[in-house]
């Protein structure tokens, strides 16, 4: 297994621990595996959290107007209420807590009982569910569509308006304006290999690409020959525009990495989404490129866009300091 | 090939327009593969470059408080004089033009070509050479030691320099100092594809990696069974220890991946690299994570060490807003 790791039960603390140590903004609370900022400010506390894998999520978007905690579960796992509430509780200061939860079914049972354990507590606790990924209507851990990277939209916008100072139902009803104008989808061209087990979850073949594949390996809609990027984008594009009108709107646009391929890439993507974006009249407001929402070391991206008002624009524009999200 | 791209011989071109796409302070100069920053200023100009493949450099790094332009070359290819002079031009503001230039014989005779072109121009430019890899004394593209991640350090600290409103000669005493305090060495796991060839340049075992291999494929010093990150830590930081005293005092440090390793990976790594650094009085005063020089999808990862003074940390910790580093 050529992974850069120690003890495979490890990966999670150890990983916590090392990006703890690159930002003397951040707190790891061991044990719960529970990343948080060390500036405690009277604001409603951002909560988000799930397996990991996918790093910089979560725990890459705590910081200055983004999340106050994130909770990890082991290797595509959920974390357990008792690591949820340990966020909850390392974000609440006294405003309430909002939690932004990726739709499956293992991290909205441990999320909601962990809201359940902070409301007898006496915290105002409310929670939106990200279920952006278009290309399936249900999958293999998901009632309903799957959260991706658009989940990190969500991250910004009310983090943005946390910051500002807004009330916990302003927070939340940002978090659910910004979910309801988010789609995306991706696709992967390898599998990637979780540290406990050693070795590929799955194969696709050397020039094959799965378009809609979960970042869990999740089955997606079809396998076909891997394209140019150009008529990539188009199958990519397409889906999205095919279940939400994002024509005539200003849209901000993520170029996801899925974590095995090089940013070289995930640029060339960029600008043919960008060339096909504008030849339909979507207008770019603000372009992400990066690895943002991982499948560990998997080779392949995704593509978001998120529909922009005037409202949605000052969030995107407020200032952010997280370590994997600087705006 | 699992790559996403359209023609090979546009990988250059078509990643830069989507760089430039992603960042609105940026210009593309098309036909000579320039990057530059919209907004001139009247101030020391600073230009990196060399063969690209190794996004995000250099162009990731062109914006306020670091490089002014950036000049790309094919993939591990030299960039020509032609655009380097247009770089050049790009930056030059009145006041004189640093050339940051990394320690490969292609890139040398390129960059000295372009400098003697700009003095008949009348333009002032100076240069400075990195070649912070400590793995072997000649390599395959250079004699003496190569350049490699610890070049963005120079970048950044050359760049708070110019930005604060340095003369072109303490701009570069300041490369000067940054690169006599830089030591780094890396490690591989596997060869990256290029894609005018379409086929991996070599193998690495299955269990195997190999220490001190340059950003190109060069040969390292050694191939070796993959070591937990413990002993890989131990491995390359005694490397970079036997060769330079960083004992007592306070360094930047940079973890950085080759583009195909996962993000998880480099924070565990980074974990056991400032506990080593700890144990042997190494404090580190600042640390960076991430992908920042690539050998496009290679699967690695190099440590980077600065050491700082005042004056250092002072410029290390000036802002600086660039696609790739924000501080």
């Amino acid at each position: 297994m050529k992974k850069i790791i120690n003890e495979p039960a490890n990966v999670v603390p150890d990983t916590l621990e090392g990006l703890a140590l690159s930002d003397p903004t951040l707190v790891y609370s061991k044990g719960f595996e529970v990343i948080s900022r060390k500036e405690r400010r009277e604001k409603v506390g951002l909560v988000s959290g799930g397996g990991s894998g996918h790093e910089p999520a979560h725990a890459g978007y705590v910081g200055k107007g983004m999340l106050d905690a994130a909770v990890a579960g082991n290797v595509f796992a959920s974390p357990g209420p008792e690591g949820i509430l340990e966020g909850i509780n390392m974000a609440n200061n006294g405003k309430g807590v909002l939690l932004v939860i990726k739709n499956y079914s293992g991290d909205i049972m441990n999320f909601d009982m962990a809201k359940e354990l902070a409301e007898m507590d006496g915290i105002e606790v409310e929670s939106v569910i990200v279920k952006d990924d278009v290309a399936v209507p249900d999958s293999t851990y998901s009632t309903g569509r799957r959260g991706i990277a658009g989940t990190i939209f969500v991250h910004k916008l009310a983090g943005a308006k946390a910051e500002m100072g807004g009330s916990l139902a302003e927070v939340k009803d940002v978090a659910l304006k910004t979910i309801e104008n988010i789609r995306s989808i991706g696709m992967s061209m390898s599998s990637c290999i979780l540290p406990a087990v050693g070795k590929p979850g799955f194969t696709i073949e050397d020039n094959e690409m799965e378009v809609g594949m979960g970042i869990h390996g999740e089955p997606g809609v079809e396998r076909t020959a891997i394209r140019p990027s150009k008529e990539l984008a188009e199958i990519l594009v397409s889906k999205i525009l095919e279940d939400y009108d994002y024509i005539g709107s200003e849209v901000a646009l993520m170029v996801n990495g899925l974590g095995g391929t090089a940013l070289m890439e995930l640029y060339i993507l960029n600008k043919d989404v960008h060339e096909l974006l504008e030849s339909k009249n979507v207008k770019v407001y603000k372009t992400l490129v990066g690895n943002y929402m991982t499948s560990m070391e998997m080779a392949g991206c995704s593509i978001t866009l998120l529909k922009l008002d005037d409202e949605l624009k000052e969030l995107l524009d407020f200032p952010c300091e997280t370590p994997a999200l600087k705006l």
